[in-house]
């Protein structure tokens, strides 16, 4: 054995290539250089103060210890009566555990479904991570090119074309990063009924739910409860850095779920989950609701704007709040092409490369987790330094 | 592939036995019976005043976000300095990953160390969730039976012996849970040249660093660089549920470290790293100190009361909170054994199954983490039990 030597799994886990533009983008901004970053995947909202304010009182009452590995009851359960009371949905508590982020329970998924050189079924471009968490135990993603033919998502035709004996499971994404766009009932219902024919497990990260523009958002619990689901506090509720997400599972998976988190992780943080507990009072959904509304104007402002500078969207996004611009007319080298606006004109966005692999050199996504006057100015800032 | 499958390295994942003991207990607690809580590992003290204001502050702040997956740089240090001033090492920061607890530690170390097959060398007895974390990524654990003539630790002559072609670590732990016994830097340099010279690696769990009676603490760090640390902020800082540890790795394996962390966890509570920065404030040490020397008293009334009793200690724990009972002049079977206990007269212990697979049946482990008083009419029932 060489004593430097690196598990072969990381020969297959690349970082984020946004990082180093991201670094790039902080040394120009210590110069002084304004800098505009629509490179984030993290809403610019802070936290709804009710749910800080939870969290003093959670930390004033000791609420500071382990918790159950499936996180706190009252948690689990305000999670059930909202898929009941606002997904029209029953989901028994005992189904729904609390995780370290969706990162964590993408972990717990992955862990307990899928062996080494088995394989899962995604979209590319796609979320990163997602190959990752796959190759960690030493499973084999297989991310499949979509296009706007299938709104950058998998298709039942898709799924059924590509499973092979290997497949272990699909996995979907609505709304999707990066392209925002999403799957309807009747889609997800076609979907799993090849998956379940193939004797596999549907994956489907509602991580944006709740982000959706013109359209009322649901569940894919609403189709089938034979599924796996992952969700977060993060992106709807705006709680990124309290690392909180949770997955609800069909019953026979639970035990084993839980009891690899008891291992892998112990549990959640504490106060997050006690904090998390507000998350669903009307009060906060009622500001949530109107930073929902701000991310439509802004992707109304945007879109347009971008596509008059060249940029396509085949597809409208209607969720999450990112735009996946195909930018074939002004670059074929979408990496540089960042990293050239970001030095000559200080507007920060992800080279497609970040995705996956498929004409990812044809592709940027815009967050617009900015506001719209930022918006603008980067709007002129690229029109500048497309020098239209 | 079958429908309901899941994957076979959960196969080689255990649930802790002591969660079952440890429901009944609170069921007895809820019928009204008084139960003496001796089998949790989480101190009874609450998180520092000190630190909890910091996090409130860090919450007002808007300190809610994501951080760096490697931890917010001021922590990582002031983790550095802590080296310095307490334990007399240099540690670059650079080295210094923050991570959601130990477990997200061990979690990154076996991701980036273990391929599938290749296998780690442990302990038995030992902390369970360590053979879990090799299990997950498709590694083998080897559990190496110790006792009273290694102190209940792995040492050279083991290590040694049990090498083989598939071995790519040895780990250890100092102090140990269960055990609560010390390697010294003898001990600690003997091990480390015959992991060196097989051409491995050297795991050293600190995470009860700073719970030392009657010893000076050191890190395994004082007597080489080249080996990777696992550390805490759960146990001598008090804060279990803040999910926060860190580990100290080569320069060589920082990053690949930091892009698993990227993709597995993004970053680690933000709050709870804020928070952490007072940690070591003298203020604040002063306080954990006087809890230390706490301990230390518990220890020192607990040991012999058991003693007294039949329980065996051929090794004097001088670490952790944890008494590691040889009960074979009492009971064949130590499972059973804490169940009645619990059942007769409401005194809550671990058995050995939790900790390994060597002489469980003979072996409780005590957590002395409740109050002297408690402890002692913990003592009185258990002498009743004993018919004493």
């Amino acid at each position: 054995m060489e004593q430097n030597q690196i598990a072969r799994r990381m020969d297959f886990i690349a970082p984020f290539y946004v990082m180093d533009l991201l670094a790039r983008a902080k040394e120009l901004e210590a110069e002084g250089r304004s800098i505009i970053h629509m490179e984030v995947g993290e809403p610019d909202f802070d936290t709804p103060q009710l749910i800080i304010d939870e969290a003093k009182k959670g930390l004033d009452l000791g609420f500071t210890g382990y918790t159950p590995a499936a996180g706190i009851p009252p948690l689990r359960e305000k999670i059930r009566d909202h898929y009941r009371n606002t997904f029209d949905v029953e989901v028994k508590a005992s189904r729904i555990m609390i995780t370290p982020g969706s990162s964590g329970a993408l972990q717990l998924v992955m862990g307990v479904l899928v062996n080494p050189g088995e394989s899962v079924l995604m979209t590319d471009p796609g979320y990163p991570c997602n190959k990752h968490f796959v190759a960690a135990v030493n499973g084999v993603a297989k991310p499949l090119p979509v296009g706007p033919d299938t709104a950058y998502q998998l298709s039942a035709e898709l799924i059924e074309k590509h499973w092979d004996d290997t497949t272990r499971a699909a996995m979907v994404a609505t709304p999707s990063n990066p392209t925002g766009t999403l799957l309807s009932k009747q889609e997800l219902s076609d979907i799993y009924d090849v998956v379940r024919g193939k004797g596999g497990m549907l994956i489907v990260d509602e991580i944006y739910q709740g982000l959706v523009y013109g359209r009322k958002p649901f569940s894919a619990l609403s189709v089938t409860d034979n599924i796996i689901v992952i969700n977060s506090f993060s992106k709807y509720f705006t709680m990124t850095g309290w690392r909180l997400g949770w997955l609800v599972a069909p019953e026979h998976y639970i035990e084993a779920i839980d009891r690899l988190a008891q291992n892998i992780f112990i549990s959640s943080t504490a106060s997050s989950q006690f904090a998390a507990l507000k998350a669903f009072d009307p009060e906060c959904i009622e500001v949530l609701e109107k930073r929902r509304e701000e991310f439509c104007k802004r992707r109304d402002f945007l879109l347009p704007a971008l596509s008059e500078l060249g940029f396509k969207f085949p597809v409208v996004p209607e969720g999450a709040f990112y735009l996946y611009g195909d930018c074939s007319e002004l670059t074929d080298d979408s990496f540089s092409f960042a990293y050239d606006l970001l030095e000559q004109e200080g507007v920060a966005i992800t080279p497609g490369k970040d995705f996956g692999s498929n004409k990812h050199e044809h592709h940027v996504r815009f967050a617009y987790t900015t506001e719209i006057d930022m918006m603008q100015e980067a709007v002129a800032r690229i029109r500048r330094f497309l020098g239209k």
